[in-house]
């Protein structure tokens, strides 16, 4: 049988962003390599970082975290995939547990609730994903700032599979498809909505703080 | 067979909000009546309005929903039940469509998405309300303030069955179930949301216009 | 004394839009015109409409607002500037007063709240506007899905200056400089915005209904 | 000179708690007290905690945010004043830097822009705080669930200074007034927010925890 991730699901979603051509330039990064994979000097050079994790969460230094969580802040995008939405730097960004209910392979439907969305250009207004993992309600999240899809399962679920966030000068697009012995990654949709994503979060401009200057002109000056 | 709405959807209704006892004096209006039953002497003492309506959309005068709208703006709280989503009402208020994608009878569950809302005081996380009409997404909707909750329906739809929406100084809630030949009004989280909602959306305080009078302080004096 | 628009307030707007070059072609309409400049033909041909408006908006035919409104629910961009928050077609697409309190002339220094989002691409935090109209809260609009700038004025006021919202498949972004005897249009981050804006806001895609067909598949085939 | 706090600011904000009446049971905490006023029997019985720091963020255990942090996701209200933007139980449950533009002191107006929401009972639409320290946008926050109040500046800034989101089970508001060396906990609207929030962050019900059980039925039984 031909696996379905032959080179690692972290490869798997690399080859979806590198048909966004010569417009990207992609890496991946794995727990087992120096730094965890993500040293300094990479992380500083890296517009967007997509984060797909399962049962390692623990594992992910909180030093790192925070570099994460403060190159967002800067304008860095974040995408985080399935079972991702509950690792260390999804819950950094969000305050809240990020906890959901999980319950065992079923159909999914998604339904495209904000079809103006940049992400969801393409995208038909439901499209059916086939068997996923479900996920359902209540997912303990912040309100979203636009819920772009929504999960419908035939045992019974429904699920905001598709949020954005602003945080700081960056943003992050949580998505719920990919679990790792399921086919999302080879939907077309989903690969769509993937690199939909990437264009959309890639920071316009970087800002090294929050401290613009203070201003100091009088209000004489002012209404001169 | 004992009838649904033995003595009117209208009175149904009704029935429901009398629960609160003496918190509340209860009026139904329809559209027989004289002014369609919303003369403005009992508009301008109405506190909340509950809307449901089905077919006949397109009888109710313009001129009462302008009146309606401005008193909504002023302060009375809206709840539309169902199929008032088409209601000209309902439409004034959020500026889009309100279409839906209709489909019949099915299998419908309700999740609670924002626990700590009040109208979702006693509330379950989820509930099973069953055989109801079919509302699926798109509902063509500005995005709400607030969404409290979705409905699952067995035949592969999702919907975004509970709404908040500020509007002036009044708020709005829309609430899909409802249909006239099935028991949502009979189920009692369904009794229990409508109740919540009437005592959330009733005004604090009405006020008659935006024009509080202008600030004219120069700032030589507000530096005093 | 030069004129500050010499070809009219709207042969300034549009030559703002021009400086988009080739991407964009630019027409402009006026009341006076035929079918108030905006015969179906040309409607139905526009991605983004900008408005501005100041004595005459009950001029403007209700018939056209209807239209207009239909336009945007299917995608056209709404821009509106300034004394447009009073039009016909503003209030109709928020579905409140849009009232506000106004004041005379003042100094106006604009702040973005929103810097990661594309309208503000190239804008600094805050930038000193000068001389404009004031205009103060509350402003009776809905809740924004985004408020982008605000407006500090310094005889006492704020405002939210510059809020975008989804209605339908199209988009709203009203933008409050621009009273016609200051010389707002001319300074360059207004130019900027109002550039990024029309960028923004034009249509991925037109959708001509909700109407998608229904889902009819049963859940045995579903399941298959 | 009479002090402005005589018997500390944390006793300055509790009397203004304590006007509630019978409704309420105040204690105060502060950072000298063993676990830092705050061992588990009194957190675990708090329905709304206020929390104003200053210099010593940094001397607050993170064991103890945890543990704050994760009572706020199970229904306890928190209430964050002026400094305390910076403290990290706030940051925690924003996930963002929470920084602002610090300035001296000046004059402050506050806008009252939601003035249906519990929290502005009785609030006019703009009142005069006076001499405040400033803050000023861009305030670093994740995009409010609701912004009740905006702060005018004299020195020319903006700043939101009244915000809610739903957090969990819970919720928080940051309210900025309240300069240690200033009146603002004097003036009579400002102890009526506190009162009103206090009254509207108060939780109906705390849960244990997301785990509701897991949804079993088949789809056939759910059909019959």
């Amino acid at each position: 049988m031909k696996p379905i991730h032959p080179n690692g699901l972290h490869e798997t979603v690399a080859d979806i962003v590198r048909e966004l051509g010569d417009k990207v330039n992609v890496r991946t990064a794995t727990l087992d390599q120096p730094e965890q994979g993500l040293p300094d000097e990479i992380l500083n050079q890296t517009d967007v970082l997509i984060w797909w994790g399962h049962c390692a969460h623990d594992k992910v230094e909180d030093g790192l975290v925070s570099k994460i969580q403060e190159r967002v802040l800067k304008g860095m995008g974040l995408i985080v995939l399935h079972s991702g939405h509950y690792s260390k730097i999804f819950r950094r960004m969000m305050g809240t547990s990020c906890d959901l209910r999980w319950r065992d392979d079923t159909y999914e439907r998604v339904f495209c609730i904000s079809p103006n969305h940049p992400i969801a250009k393409g995208i038909p207004e439901h499209f059916d994903l086939g068997i996923e993992e479900c996920y359902g309600e209540r997912f303990d999240i912040p309100q979203p700032d636009e819920v772009i899809f929504e999960g419908w399962f035939d045992i019974g679920e429904v699920f905001r599979s598709g949020c954005v966030w602003n945080r700081g000068y960056g943003k992050v697009f949580y998505f719920q498809p990919g679990h790792e012995t399921n086919n999302a990654f080879q939907n077309q949709y989903i690969r769509q909505i993937i690199k939909n994503a990437v264009e959309w979060i890639a920071p316009a401009v970087y800002r090294d703080s929050m401290g613009s200057p203070h201003i100091n002109p009088t209000l004489e000056e002012l209404r001169k």
